[in-house]
């Protein structure tokens, strides 16, 4: 299945841009940073499972929100991008 | 039909915390925000285009990346959240 993961945290904190470090590590052995802190991941229930777990693990559930969606499937039909993603710094541009 | 919009903009400059107010003021007109800049919202597809034409007017092409992505419905069982979503105040946290 194809997750979309949303990361809400406060980068005004190294503690928080060190969370989102972690979420974007954790993330990337499941698919593909899109933007700061959106991430698309392709999973079975296990991975699934696995990856909830390990986020949870790293997030602060009083302070950040994370979010799971399941994607229609395919990709490129019910997906549409704009911008320039590629332009962005993820690291540098968190650092204010 | 259901579509979660992602928008990545730089806040550190007083144009791009413009942009996303607007950009969320516009996504409200369709459905809510559920994290600084992530926005769940149900359109037909007049209304997505119309959306669509609205954001595409806001934002930075070359700054800032924008994303639709269909969502599985029905919601309650493709989406899952975690963390206090409650307590981020979208505007506050963005002035840094």
């Amino acid at each position: 299945m194809l997750v979309l993961i949303t990361y809400d945290v406060s980068t005004e904190t190294s503690e928080g841009r060190r969370r989102l470090r972690r979420v974007a590590k954790t993330c990337l052995n499941y698919g593909q940073r899109v933007q700061k802190s959106v991430f698309e991941c392709r999973v079975n229930t296990m991975e699934m499972k696995r990856l909830k777990d390990q986020l949870l693990d790293i997030i602060d559930l009083e302070e950040d929100s994370l979010r799971f969606y399941r994607i229609i499937e395919p990709l490129e039909k019910n997906r549409e991008e704009f911008g320039n993603s590629k332009a962005i710094d993820f690291e540098n541009t968190l650092i204010v």
